[in-house]
């Protein structure tokens, strides 16, 4: 997908921001960037020393992932002070798309003091698929350097068939292990049959669940909880992937000795280059559905 | 699963129907069947002279699929008379289920007049997922059938990445096919990228669709029309899985001369004893859905 | 890979050498055949009415698999009239290449009159495995057709490892059955795990035999005799791909009533033209391997 | 398998002996170890404070992988004093079974003074194949670790098609990699072919190389020299897994900035519990094998 003549604003973020501004500067767009201080980007990109220079004539401006973490300050690990949200909004044009990350109520009324689009890509279904790939990844890395077994012939078993589980799954199988889910729709359980895993139903968890060498979770309630951790074998790997509260009670896991690992934001971590082209191809589906409005 | 004590009726269908039978009798079930006329069952299963016998005390009464064609009489292979559907309801008591397929308005105002429960397989949406297995398995049958080429080493094109689509295309791939998928919604591209298929936007279709050596279309809306039909190339072999209206307009394509075939109901066709045990597992599930409020 | 002005001859054969005929025209080679009565080729083809013509100024002569089924005369379906071997050799000249399938002693014998240079196709490894591919999928479309249930979550039992076994073994996984693999050397044993199938060590057969749907044999000795064959389910479907004497009493398994299918030659019957791309590319390899003294 | 009243004796070795003494045990083995100092083992396992004490009644005697590393001392990690090879060879009783890595002529020579049998395991084909498990499992752990892209998506080329370089292929592939390997052997090539890779032939490396973005070299011999370097792309990531001498030109590759690792013995490095059951595997095996003749 190529888009003529339109003008990027990168303001804030981290490695992934900084990478997909050098994506963007070798496609050969215009990007004009704020808040990476003593950074070096190719000769493509312009370097802004104010706000206003930088965003003045962008059609699209990237924040972070997420927007912010105080409702008040942009999320910006690379800028030698703190940035405003209010300082950011009050230069983006009339009409211009302003996509980041988690875009709180709060922060939503701040947006609408001014008249640009904005546009929360966590909420975009095929970017948490598409993220679903590094996760998995960084998953299957972490459950490598944290096991004396390799994952080829061992017995896995996946937690929750959504986005990240199905991917994880497929991986894992990939890899050469036997691969178990554990669902609840009849339908999640269909297509768990249908792509070859065993099929574990809520009831038969408990009964189950000690033959496993690696457990990794995806769903975001407390599924394995301190009565289900006993019947887990010691040797196990529990790797949680689900976002707070998590899924695993790790008081109960280090006290019964079984190590178990809470992982988030596993794409930045283990392939931020992956995860930066994830949201640029986003950014890109986004604005081709916008387009014909524009 | 398995439930103590239940008496399963099953009145009428096809092929499907008689190997379910043999299925619920082999597993120790009591099963009471009416409508199929010389054939013999094991001992298990009691052939019944009378609806009212067969449908008398059981728990759950099996229907066909479809429940009828003509909306007044129970489709029904084997059966030497026809059967209207007012003679199976009003054998039906109060409270039982009643499983079959294709319960349109017509035959749900029949059922009305009696106080049991209907349930609509086809409305459940695992038992089309796990149909879509023999669904792809047969469309793989008929691709193998019809060219001189291999799967393994071709281009294989889906459209559509439904339940269908997605279960052909994994199989596709597993046989050796390089898989292109085409779809719309962007989070179905980005599943289609996490399977590792080549993504075909409805933009590249006409492009792209000449280097396919098979296309298997599962959208149930006029996707290959005369049009695109000029972009395909003469030894392309088209599978049309896709229900009523169909998405390939054959008279085109006669006239080009390209192989085009209309495929379906093919669970039924190429895998009875599979289809007979999808539905088996899917009124099992249904029941067990159910059985708390029992 | 391309060769700049070679000629071919292509003398005798079936729907695999009409279809080489083909592809090599198309891809822009002189050809010239003889002993193909009544088909039409693309002009760039040159049909000859003598064999003289045909194979004068040739640098590659292709010869049918197998070469002759008599030892005396080439295998032709398409010659209205039978064409000695002698009456081929004489024509070719010295240092040319000629190549086929089953170069008997015999025949071998009537060639060693002549200076040109033979090459048993048969007898390259890469054809044997390149053929793996077609028989494999010929094996499995033969065990969809006879068969009521899908090869998706069946269990299918291959035995022997070699060129057709771990081929056949890949694709059965690939479209989502359950694959345990027969060998005998430590070597191939651990191949099977390593692919994640499931080990069947020779002294388990007799006991475990009776769990598979699909038994696919491509060990060419007895190995499913009548003993072991009172072990095998009735509903069992046995296809056996190993060349004569074959590995199945088929005998004893028709008195038991079990389906079992001798299924030879299957490349040129179930994918022509993928058989003739395969000799293609072994052609091409044998000839970019002599190049350098040519 | 499991044989009935064998006394093991295991003398040095490292973590993998360690396991392997642990598996025995809990698998019922009567278990004699020498040379594990200060290490607790289960109660069935008998710790021997005197080598004689140790080998006396053993019939299967297993020792280091590899056994010496100066050809006079046993390789033993976890021993608080040298031990010599001869005071462990004339403990051996006449007819027992001796098995160690890599027994070098020295080593043999040492031996042929007693009237034991000696195998060296890692000339066992069985062993170097499921080796190539952990091998391949920890080479996409380093590819992971030490990239910021994901494997899944990537572009991954595979030097050799031998036991290492095929599994790995088919785990790359089954992570979501595009993969391709190299290899020279028509037949190999031809299989690559049949597993769904991309063939790469010798004589197109140094034109398709600066495409990939891992490259896993497995063949023993100078493939990745000063030259075909100059054709890798800079933000290539280069995992050498081949022995002495190794494959690739890592001074060239530092100069150019091309990040190359030497990556050997990843067995018992990243799957140590996983190494010790292949070798516990390989013993029965070889026992086995042997069974008939003692």
């Amino acid at each position: 997908m190529k888009f003529q003549g339109i003008t990027f604003a990168v303001v804030g973020g981290d490695l992934r921001q900084k990478k997909l501004i050098e994506f963007l500067g070798k496609e050969g767009y215009r990007v004009k960037v704020f808040g990476f201080h003593n950074i070096k980007f190719g000769e493509k990109v312009e370097v802004c020393d104010s706000m206003a220079h930088a965003l003045g004539d962008a059609d699209i401006i990237i924040g972070p992932i997420p927007c912010s973490q105080d409702h008040k300050t942009l999320f910006s690990k690379y800028s030698d002070q703190p940035i405003l949200l209010q300082d950011v909004f009050k230069h983006i044009s009339k009409d211009k798309l302003f996509m980041a990350g988690r875009i709180t109520e709060e922060i939503q009324r701040i947006a609408n003091h001014y008249s640009f689009r904005v546009i929360d890509l966590l909420e975009r279904d095929e970017l948490a698929i598409l993220n679903a790939i590094p996760t998995a990844e960084g998953a299957i890395q972490i459950a490598m350097e944290n096991s004396e077994i390799t994952i080829h012939g061992s017995k896995c078993l996946v937690l929750g068939f959504g986005r990240c589980g199905s991917v994880l799954a497929h991986m894992l199988k990939g890899i050469g292990g036997h691969v178990a889910v554990e669902a609840r729709k009849p339908s999640d359980l269909a297509y768990i049959k249908a792509y070859g895993y065993t099929p574990i139903y809520l009831r038969e968890m408990e009964q189950k669940i000690h033959e496993y060498d690696f457990i990794f979770n995806t769903v975001p309630s407390l599924v394995l909880d301190s009565q289900i951790m006993q019947s887990i074998k010691k040797e196990s790997l529990i790797i949680d992937l689900a976002s707070a509260p998590g899924g695993v009670d790790f008081t109960s896991a280090e006290q019964i000795g079984i190590k178990a690992m809470l992982c988030l934001s596993l794409p930045g971590k283990v392939a931020p280059e992956t995860a930066a082209l994830i949201i640029r191809d986003t950014i890109f589906t986004v604005y081709s559905e916008m387009g014909v409005i524009l």
